[in-house]
This record gives structure tokens, sequence and C-alpha cells, in this order.
């Protein structure tokens, strides 16, 4: 469908944006249903997004943006509403813009990845969890593992104070939540998850000592590019299962579709 | 090509938008030429233009702007930079965005209307003018056929102050050039261009009495949509020679690609 003056716009507000895969996956979505709309990105640095933010409120045409790197905690400050996941994680990656040019968000990272697992057949529950990361995507991902009930969220970060931050948020909306912080040390791990950005990089360090990782553990990923990052390669060699960062964004899809009425 | 987050952007501003064909226009360029770019609607009222315009400056992916009603003006008092046109006619279409995020710019309109002209056969040197509005459209379309050698270029606007603003403004350029400002009316007129608005909107108001126009004369809208205007319609009807909006745009775009370093 040819793009017009009627055509409705959609983005994603990135930084670095050469990597995102939203455009292709929001125009598949809208070719195959018959959508009059076009999804584009949007490359902002950080310390422009304020800057830009009256732009999207008042382009009128603008049905909504996906936020990702580094604007999901900006985004969640700018917002004028926020859903209960927006407000827990304090960052938000889906942004429907009204017709009054308010913007309400949620977040559906948490979601998407625990949908992620789940669809690749490993059910997070009763699961001890070794969560590396305690940025905006593991804070995501760490709720949302809590919401699942797993049987034990050991929260592992480079500055060990965020780390422990957000294990108090946490029990703050799941006071039974299994949490604790401490090192990168997969003992008795079921699933070892990744969500710092290491692996995105070419000559990023491992994130973990993979050696270390018991051979039964589930390997899983958020980085969708490269769609297999040397921690991934190294825990297949090792004979470990691993799940890729690209199911996260799968599953939110239909979710983000929904709530950007699309 | 899909597009990716390697897509370069290039967006129209207008308020109402439906109408504007740039997108349809330069996606067809992009794809013609293998050019890894978009080219979207940017649907933004004019109290919400300045407030909206760090965003334009601060995305980085952004190639540059075509800007049209009602933004011509705001955005040459918007821009860091102004090439003579747009200097003289102090309205700007065609907007670069510099990779240091400044805003250099031109008004192509004028150019482009001659150059329709020309390219359908109507010399306009030497020729008696009647040129109906006196607005942003109808100041470009006057300073280009003063530069272009008319033998007479006579202003006719609603707001009579407003016509003869932009005669002084003419003469300030051109000393030379044979401006005259008065009434609508076509006697010895070789050409008439209406530069009004009227013909946008169903059940606008003729903007000259057809019938006055002598029958050799050519008349000419900037008006691209309808493509046929009540106006041209009328002359059409009365054996006139008509002209349409669409040239001026036509002959436009390989100018503003060129500036656009499409």
């Amino acid at each position: 469908m040819p793009i017009t003056g009627r055509t409705r716009l959609f983005g994603i507000l990135a930084d670095p944006i050469a990597q995102v895969r939203a455009p292709e996956v929001f125009n598949a979505l809208f070719a195959e249903r018959g959508i009059d709309a076009v999804f584009v990105p949007f490359h902002l640095g950080s310390r422009d997004l304020a800057a830009a933010w009256p732009a999207f409120k008042a382009m009128q045409n603008l049905g909504g943006l996906i936020a990702t790197v580094p604007h999901k905690a900006a985004c969640a400050t700018l917002c004028d509403a926020l859903e209960p996941a927006g407000r827990m994680i304090g960052a938000v990656n889906t942004i429907r813009r009204e017709p009054d040019g308010r913007m309400t968000a949620t977040m559906f990272d948490g979601d998407g990845f625990v949908a992620g697992l789940r669809a690749e057949g490993h059910e997070p529950r009763g699961k001890r969890v070794l969560l590396l990361g305690a940025g905006g995507a593991g804070s995501a991902v760490a709720f949302a593992l809590a919401a699942a009930g797993v049987a034990r969220l050991a929260l592992a970060n480079r500055t060990r104070g965020k780390a422990e931050r957000l294990a108090a948020e946490i029990r703050n909306w799941f006071p039974d939540a299994p949490v604790v912080v401490g090192d990168a040390d997969p003992t008795n791990a079921d699933i070892v998850v990744n969500t710092t950005s290491l692996g995105m990089n070419e000559g990023d360090p491992l994130p973990i000592a993979v050696e270390t990782i018991p051979p039964a553990a589930l390997v899983a990923e958020i980085i969708m590019k490269p769609a297999t990052t040397p921690l991934l390669a190294a825990a297949e060699a090792c004979g470990n299962s691993i799940h890729h960062g690209r199911h996260m964004l799968d599953q939110q899809i239909p979710l983000m579709a929904d709530f950007l009425k699309i």
C-alpha cells in the first residue's frame, strides 16, 4: 500500500537505531491486515528526547511509538499516563498517542519475555533464575519472572546497589518474591538470563563465565542483533539449551498492536 | 525496499495533510534510484510547529523536510540558514537537515511554477500576467515571474495592502520589475494565475469572474487537489487554455531532490 497524506504514522525511538526490528515487523503486520499505516525509525539521542517530545504529542497522524534503548525510562517520565506495568518498572516501551495528544504508555518487555519462554516450552514457574543486569530491560524481565512464580530470582549487576534497589522494588510489589542479590554465580540455576548490553557490540566480553553454568540450565538472551550472541554461541558449545532474544519481541508484537489500536 | 532501522527519513509538514502528494512522489523516486529512505506525512498544526521543531533538528536519521500550507513562512523563521530564494520570499518549502542538526532551507515554488509553464510550452518572458493572491505561494510565483522577465505583473489580493507590500518587496529585489497592484481585472492579460486557496474546498467561490478573461489567455492554477479546480473547468469551458497545479510540484521534484541530497 503506497504511503500517502492519509497514511497513519508509527515509529520507534532508539539510539543506536540501525539494529531495531520494529519497522519490519510492524510494516509486515500493516500489510497483512491491509492497514494504511507506516512504521519508521526515529533516531534520537538521550539528551534530545525531552526537547523532541512535544513534536510527537502534536503530530496529529501519529498513532504511537515504541521506545527502546536508551529511552524507556525517560519516556515513562514524559508520558501523561502509565498502565500498571509501566508504573511498576518506571519504564515503558509502548506509547499510544490519544487523539487529543495525551500519551498513554506501558511496558511489555517482561510479559513478552515470559511469553517467549513459554512459547518455546520453558515454563518459568518454580525455576531458579539468575538474572544478569538490573537496567530497564532487566527490571521488566525481573518483575515478570517474579509475577510468574519463579522459585528463586538472583539478581547480579556490576553496580550491586542497583540490583539491591531493584530487589527492594520487586518486594514492594510482590512481598513474597524469592529475590536475592549476589554475584553472577549460576550454581543451581535452572535459567540464566542476560539482560546486560554485553553481546550487542563486537568485542564485548561475555557477561558471565559460561563454563560455570550447569549443563542442564537454559541460557537466555534479550539481545536481538546479533541473533546468536557470543554468550549463546558459547553456551550452545557447552551443551546448554539456549533461548534467543527475538522471542521477547515476537511475543510482544500482538500485545503492542492491541495497545496501539492497530 | 523494506523499511529498517537503517532507513533514512524524509517528511512533509502540512495541515491539512490528506491531500499532500509528496510521499507518493518521493517514495517512487527512492524506489527508482534504489535509495534506502522513506518519505512520510507529518501532520502538525500551525501553533505546534515551533514546539515540534527541535525534534526534527535532533532526529539523526532525518534527511530533510518539505513544508507546505500553513508552514512555509514559519519554517523560514525556524531554519538556521536560508538560500536566496527563501530569504527573498520569507518562506521556504524545502529544508535540508545537515548532519550536525542545522537546518538549511530554500523555496522552489516559484522556480517550479515557471519551469512548469515552460515545460508545457508557455514561456512567460514578455507576457502580461494577472496574479491572484499574495500569500506565501503567490509571493514565490510573483518573484519567479519577475525574475523570468514578464512584461507586466498585476497583483490582485482581497487585502490590497498585502499585495502592495509584496509589490514593494519585489521592487526591492528587482527595481525594474513591471509590478502593479489592482483589482482582479484580466483585461489584456496573457496569463491569469490563481494562487489563492479558492478551489481547494468544495463550495469555494471562483477566485475571478471567468467570463471576463480574454479567450486567448492561459489560466493557470497551483492547487493540486482537485487536479482540475472549478476555475480550470470553467476556463476550459470558455475556450481558454489551462495549466494544472501539478506542474509546479512536478518540476520542483528534481530541484528538491538535489537540494536534499537524495
